[in-house]
């Protein structure tokens, strides 16, 4: 709660001077992360990264002086992406650009238009009623940087090394202004999940990804794929993971890939009762990651999943939306999802035929009686499944020996090399 | 029926005049097909392209002057690929070259002998009991052309685009003299299929074969194999489609390929009565396009099969033995799979992760509300699923979107360049 | 019975003159057989080949200048690999290198120390018992050889070629001294099967491998497993096949491979009661050959398992123990493996399309009627079911003929180049 309340205040849109600050934050956190950027004006896919977009002040400012609608005072008042504006005009005109809710009157509706110059005011039903009728001074003091201006898109990108390169993903995204649930919650999870695998032995390598929502996972998997083609093995997008609601599932397009299994399997273990949405209901960044031919073993789980309470996208999201106690069972929650994959994994004997165990202390030298002696039957027995095909709990039910003692027999065999990383 | 009545004098055989005679009669009814060859010698796979055969005259003399067996008058009464012959012989030797038929008195029976010089002719009983005591003269007025002097084995290829390059294949063969049923009802039911395409908006591209049979699809798939497997989703061999009796399917070797499942799925929904004969049955050039190692996804379905009626392979395969009514029948099952192979069609988005609809006047540029705005909600689903692997009725159903919808939006989405073809 | 005894004095070993003697009188006996070698010191995947080793005598000399375990009178009294020794010694030394039976006590057990230096004696009980006080003097007059110094292990390989390079494999060992179920059995089943091979017409190619056991086959996977993977279909351990017991299978690491399948199928059929064992009870080169990585389709078939007779890796499984009636039963199990694995081949024509019969007198060349004409109706049938995926079973099943008329044809067939081998 702590950080996130940090970070409630800053302006974050697709780019720019909030999103620096924002991974300026979280790096002090987890200081291997790395703040990465891809130039404005490139294409990534069928997209082009639009300009940077700075804001130093925008208000509308009524007759009798009053300002009203101040971007300084929530940023949620300026419509992301809008043009700079300074004029003074009629209410016929202002209107065409202002947008509040009838259904939540005392909230500020979040609005943007990322991909078509536009410029425009969210307020509250209540300022909309008090406008008066002008004339209006509307001051935009905002600012767009090309790519050739030095315009930027930037993410952060942490990777976690494991005895294997094989890897698991957590994506989030940074590019929502003051708003809790959606979405501060998927980065300070990230975050507390990225502190967590420091302190613990983990076989599989991490990458955690905090970029801009759609335009920034579409830019980083045009330069990635193949690699996360080849070492991903389970990918969550991590959003809407602080409010008070049940846990949700939304599963990948064809639904069936290890991170769905890993998400099911551990949901219907640890929660009494959670939503099952479908692939129809998505709407973050498993809608790239699951497009066709991308195909990579994504999915989410969220509390309450996004457009399906009212608060959503709107300045009603806020620090009373979210709890400390729903971000740590969120948290809690994803811990386990990682230890399930852990448990699971598949170790793989790095020699070809059985190894000289005798060499390495492993054999008793003299041969004296069965095929294998006694205390070493495990041992060799373990050995032959690890084909990087069975996973500790598949070895351990096929040789009929302990899983505690299937992982110190492995230990042992990790400490001489012999399996494969 | 106009068509048929047209070729049916022709003198078809594996080569020569009447072939190309044939195939010039088709192209003025469907302009792009080309005339191509092979050049007779040329080796394809396990076989050689026999010479070219052509006939000015042949028949047998009487003692007393008169003519019987005219080829001028049937040119079934020649034993195909007859070598020449002009001399007067006894009736002991002339009788071993004679065919008859005791089962049908009236008719004259249909026999050839493509790869082993020989020479014969085919009576009616009746004929052969009035042929009297000789001496005969025998006269065949016949020449062989081989590849060195020019001689050539046509065929007639038309390949209609289609938006996709994969492809459908309807191949028949054009080997027969004057039979209807076999074989004019093939070549003539191909031409109608392939005028209709043209006036339809198809996705698939159609290759239509008029070869002779055996030999001519063995050298087409000594040329053409690995585009054909690369490209072919489904071929037909079409044979035996005008006469009056109830339609047949002729399974592919293995028997579930896509031409088989398109073959029951749409004679089930049509057709109340049909007769399932087993690859042991077959006949025509499912031969070769099955044949191990070949395997193409080729079957075949015919009205009465080839074999199954006393008519097949003599004169009384006659004009009278087809009927128009029938003739248009089998053209419209054809057409029906058609439309059904269309239908199932699993259309691809060519772009990685989502496209951008935005640019293209496909998503409101303002966002506003929940993770997709509801007008375009269908489209992004629908786009989710085109993966190649989803048929239209398939993506329906997943997104529970009519299927008309599906196709109005697919269409948008070709319009915009972003299907693949 | 004869073999056995002719070879059951040898001293075998890893490597050494009796190794060598052995094959040679092996190679009597099958002639093909070739005699090869690896050098000692050679790395073989994760093992190192370990220096050669020869015994000119050796034997312990009491006090009064009885000699006891004598190497000439047994050479299972000498610990395998012994190192010289020539010293007179206390009591208390020398019985830290004595091995005995409680439970056997007029056995001499079989004991072994071949990666690290030892030396050793092996007595009954009653001559451990019967020692006295000493001094006394030992004596083994033990050479190794280095690879540099010319030491070499060595094996003999016998490659039965068939009319296909797809091959089966039988695999046996030669590293156990005057023992006769464990391991004469094998070897000399092994050359039996090879004997039986040389009359019998056989599709399939035999590779018969006698090796030390353990070093032997890793050195030879070390070479050959790339070779193995891509040609063999089959292959057995065979180990323990002379004495009265009932038959034993041990499974390969999966259980599922084709030679698991043929065994189960033989068994069961022939065999009113055998043990079924599984793979944790695996002891022989099946551990080397099923080794994740190596993985090939070998399991084994034993009668007594090794390990499970009191009389295992002692003297006492001497000629006594084993019988010429089981090692013949053993034999005809095999011999009936072989037949099974004959009759269900898979074979395929050699070319694309059908072949042209009339070319080669298996078709008439005068078309007279329907599409094939009924005598060589059955050699097309079976020709479309020659794809490499049918065996003879499911070829005569599928076109409804004799299984030897389908033989029969495909013997036609082979004759005129048209079998693929």
């Amino acid at each position: 709660m702590s950080w996130m309340r940090d970070l409630f205040p800053i302006n974050r849109s697709l780019s720019g001077d909030g999103n620096r600050n924002t991974l300026n934050y979280l790096r002090k956190l987890i200081p291997d992360m790395v703040i990465e950027s891809f130039p404005c004006g490139n294409k990534v896919f069928d997209w082009t990264i639009p300009d940077e977009w700075n804001v130093v002040d925008a208000y509308i400012e009524l007759a009798d002086g009053t300002k009203i609608a101040e971007f300084k005072k929530n940023n949620l008042h300026l419509v992301g992406y809008s043009e700079p504006v300074n004029r003074v005009m009629e209410k016929s005109e202002l209107i065409q650009h202002l947008h509040f809710l009838d259904d939540i009157p005392d909230a500020i509706p979040y609005v943007t238009s990322y991909y078509a110059r536009e410029w425009g005011f969210c307020l509250t039903r209540a300022q909309f009623d008090s406008l008066g009728n002008g004339p209006f001074h509307v001051v935009i003091d905002s600012k767009f940087k090309t790519g050739e201006q030095g315009g930027l898109l930037n993410y952060g990108e942490l990777y976690v090394p494991g005895f294997s390169t094989q890897e698991i993903m957590f994506s989030t995204y940074i590019c929502h202004p003051s708003m809790a649930n959606n979405e501060l919650s998927g980065p300070v999870i990230a975050t507390a999940l990225a502190k967590h695998l420091a302190g613990v032995e983990h076989h599989y390598s991490y990458r955690f990804l905090f970029l801009p929502e759609t335009i920034g996972s579409i830019a980083y998997l045009n330069e990635n794929l193949q690699s996360l083609k080849s070492k991903l093995i389970a990918g969550w997008v991590l959003t809407c993971l602080g409010d008070r609601g049940n846990f949700s599932y939304i599963p990948s397009r064809l639904g069936n890939n290890y991170a769905d299994k890993i998400s099911l399997s551990v949901l219907d273990k640890l929660v009494p009762r959670y939503q099952k949405y479908t692939w129809l209901d998505r709407g973050s960044d498993e809608r790239q990651y699951c497009s066709p031919g991308v195909d990579l073993p994504v999915c989410s789980i969220t509390r309450s999943k996004y457009g399906t309470y009212k608060e959503y996208h709107t300045s009603a999201d806020n620090l009373d939306f979210v709890s400390g106690a729903s971000l740590f069972e969120s948290y809690s929650l994803f811990v386990s999802i990682i230890s399930a994959i852990e448990s699971q994994r598949v170790p793989k004997i790095s020699v070809l035929c059985e190894p000289q165990l005798g060499k390495r202390g492993l054999y008793p030298n003299l041969s004296v009686s069965g095929a294998y002696p006694i205390k070493v039957q495990n041992m060799v027995n373990v050995i032959s499944y690890l084909d990087g095909a069975h996973t500790i709990d598949e070895i351990s039910e096929s040789c009929g020996i302990d899983r505690a003692e299937v992982v110190r027999l492995i230990q042992i065999l990790h400490d001489r090399d012999l399996i494969m990383v």
